[in-house]
């Protein structure tokens, strides 16, 4: 063991309090996870997603089964996956709050319908528009994984958002060094 | 659509190039993890790597099928995930290449062996020491639902290290505000 080191040897089981300080070291995006359909809309600010695969283009959500917002995803099939930038702190604390209604949290925001009818910020650096087509439950909540069905980068924006040591942090994106094969860029 | 933006709408479905590009801007944590048992000592940098479950303490890892670590993983089913800090650039590196032999990459780093016999990175800034309860494939990938079994979180390690637009960052740490009611300080 390193020195100046809080550990779980010696105990029979780790515990809620401990998983949730090492956690807080894992520096993680900061996204809104929206969903809209038969369901109603609804939305919430997760940091538990991650790319799973390129091929088919994929990628997983975590979702406490205990959120107001949990129903709606299931019943819907679709999540709209908002990866926030600089400027958008507020946001992102807005939709995490579990005091807001669906109306008072997309008050906040510009809001476009994806195809699958998911709602997606218009200012976000990027969006994805997804069909749910899998959900694994695991302890206290459901990892939801999300067919890619488009994408949209916004390249106005140059600074990312992360969450780590429970603050935000701003991280410049690389500068595109030539231009994708595949792009429609819209006036 | 937000003007500047680059997207897939029009298209028939999402390209490589362009979910790669979009995953870029996601900001993500670096960690090594690692594996020994039957099947050998293997270990790889991930940046796919999100906690799930607090109760229990779960967190889920996404390994290519195609690396060469990735069946030692299956068989041996444990894992070792070793939060990096600052100055773990060049061990991130040393781990991320697909060249390098097990011998080679393990000599770099001081490791100890955990409870489970997954091999733990000294001065990580959070080792998690874990049991792999189950794989589920996507696409390219198979996810690791890792059930955490022992946690050292070191409190020396004050900045933490994130992936975004293809380059490191440096993030602070929050200073623990109280000791944590868990806690076994070896000397």
């Amino acid at each position: 063991m390193p020195p100046n080191s809080i550990a779980s040897e010696g105990q029979t089981s780790v515990s809620v309090e401990l998983f949730r300080e090492a956690m807080s070291r894992l520096g993680a995006p900061v996204t809104v996870v929206t969903t809209d359909g038969a369901a109603g809309r609804q939305g919430l600010t997760v940091s538990a997603i991650t790319s799973v695969s390129d091929t088919p283009a994929t990628v997983l959500v975590c979702i406490n089964r205990s959120n107001r917002s949990h129903e709606a995803f299931r019943r819907n099939g679709v999540a709209g996956i908002n990866i926030l930038g600089h400027g958008h702190d507020g946001v992102a604390g807005i939709f995490a709050s579990s005091r807001r209604s669906p109306a008072e949290k997309f008050a906040s925001g510009l809001w476009r319908i994806g195809k699958t009818g998911a709602p997606l910020l218009e200012d976000a650096a990027v969006t994805l528009d997804c069909v749910i087509e899998d959900i694994r439950p695991s302890g206290t909540h459901d990892v939801l994984f999300c067919a890619v069905r488009d994408i949209a980068i916004n390249d106005k924006i140059a600074v990312g958002l992360a969450w780590c040591g429970r603050a935000f942090h701003h991280l410049p994106f690389a500068p595109l060094t030539a231009p994708l094969k595949v792009r429609d860029t819209v006036p």
